[in-house]
């Protein structure tokens, strides 16, 4: 097996050319970063958890209907997915009040919102991905109406499958982060889910104590954030056994390396 | 004539209690403030400009079927308004790119932008008027969305009033803020347009050398804001003899405080 060539190294995954044309290998690392990549650290064994928490929520939002990215996981840290182009457009999907939405509207994190909140940021973190409205991506063409709505719409499905999904976990969804993608076919395109959804881009709260398991300990230097990863794939009936999960992580490391 | 009692001292403006019920005198000061109050200053003779600038895009604006808090001008700092309940939602309206747009989405400013663009922010100084979308402004129920839709044709109808009237005489209108309000008329409300409309709250650049003729002359410390803004009321065809305008405005001041 020889090395595949790194299409893009981000922070938090890398992607590798896949082995068919419109396929690429998404490598997800333990990296984590907070505040645009201001504030550095590792999480261990956070790739892994994310890879599979991403893959069995991908998967279960395609039974309801929602096109994504994945086709399979190839090994614990690498799933491989469907090569879309990104709309460089992050939604964030809101149900209670924290994070930039408190700190900029003044708003005490825990606050249910009304009904929730759908908000869109331009992807660019030399910009420190400002939030936009729709009227901004319309004037700069970074997606049209159509997609718009095909995004929208899926966003607010996959949330009322998400806040079910984590509720029958003790888990309360705060808010997340989607990024959606272009597929294209011949001149054509539709929009799919793409990149990930893992403890990395929401924000999970134990229902009983509140407790935060997500990269909110991390940001916040809360501590204990492999254990929260952990305690969510858990509880999401994933990794059932963590000293298996580390032995088949060694060894796909290995392989990936062709040794 | 007694003093009238003040109802509110914002930056720039003092709203008086007006002689009937249902209206306010709206009182123009020289305060000039930047960057949300961080800096302050005078804008010698500003008021009186602003007072005459409003008026006349506010009749003006009014004959072509914008409804306006405007009801007369009572001497050169004060004028007639209708009372209406602030939408808290500034409206901004962009032709060109310039100022937070540009900063926010590193976008050169004088940029001519593909298309007009509207932009909500919340009216809250404490949170500095955070830029939101039509989704924050639906969730928190600032305004209901029949009230934005005449917001939004509104704005979209001024901007075309403006731009022409300002090419008119030789000045380009980069962007303006708006101010709209809600007029009861017993348990219904509609929505008119309120606050000012004047080069405090408006980019204007020569056509030919692309001097401002605004506010930004006072927030980049550029000099020359008080002739700015006589500049533009010359233009308008307001104001022809300056002279006369400070005879009046002393005037007008004793009056007010009824010597
Ligand atoms: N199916 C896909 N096809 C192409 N690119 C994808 C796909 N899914 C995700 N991506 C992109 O791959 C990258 C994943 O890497 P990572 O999440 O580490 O990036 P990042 O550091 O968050 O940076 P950024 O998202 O700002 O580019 C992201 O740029 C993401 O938008
Ligand atoms: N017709 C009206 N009825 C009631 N209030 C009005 C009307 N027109 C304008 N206002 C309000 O009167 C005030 C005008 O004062 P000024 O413009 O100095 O306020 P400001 O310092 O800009 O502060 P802010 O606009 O944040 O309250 C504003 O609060 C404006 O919203
Ligand atoms: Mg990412
Ligand atoms: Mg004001």
């Amino acid at each position: 097996m020889t090395r595949r060539r790194k299409i893009y190294e981000g922070k938090a995954k890398i992607l590798y050319e896949g082995p068919e044309p419109g396929t690429l290998i998404q490598y997800f690392k333990d990296d984590a970063t907070a505040f645009n990549a201001q504030k550095k650290g590792t999480i261990s064994g956070k790739g892994v958890i994310n890879n599979r928490v991403s893959e069995h929520v991908f998967t279960r939002l395609s039974h309801i209907g929602i096109p994504t990215h994945f086709i399979r996981r190839l090994n614990m840290r690498e799933q491989l997915i469907r090569q879309v182009e990104i709309v460089p457009i992050e939604v964030i999907v809101r149900n209670v009040a924290a994070g930039t939405l408190s700190k900029r509207l003044g708003i005490e994190e825990g606050t249910p919102l009304p009904h929730t909140l759908l908000e869109y940021c331009y992807k660019d973190d030399s910009l420190g991905d400002p939030l936009v409205a729709e009227e901004h991506i319309a004037c700069f063409g970074w997606a049209s109406q159509e997609e718009m709505q095909d995004i929208s719409s899926m966003a607010i499905r996959i949330n009322d499958f998400m806040c079910g999904m984590f509720a029958a976990i003790g888990i309360r969804l705060i808010d997340f982060k989607l990024e959606f993608g272009r597929l294209f076919d011949g001149d054509f395109s539709r929009i799919i889910l793409a990149d990930e959804i893992s403890p990395d881009g929401c924000r999970l709260w134990d229902i009983e104590t509140g407790e935060k398991l997500d990269k909110d300990r991390f940001r916040r230097d809360l501590g204990g954030e492999a254990e929260a990863y952990q305690e969510v794939a858990r509880r999401l009936g994933l990794m059932p056994d963590e000293s298996e999960g580390a032995v088949l992580d060694m060894v796909s490391h290995r392989l990936r390396k062709g040794k």
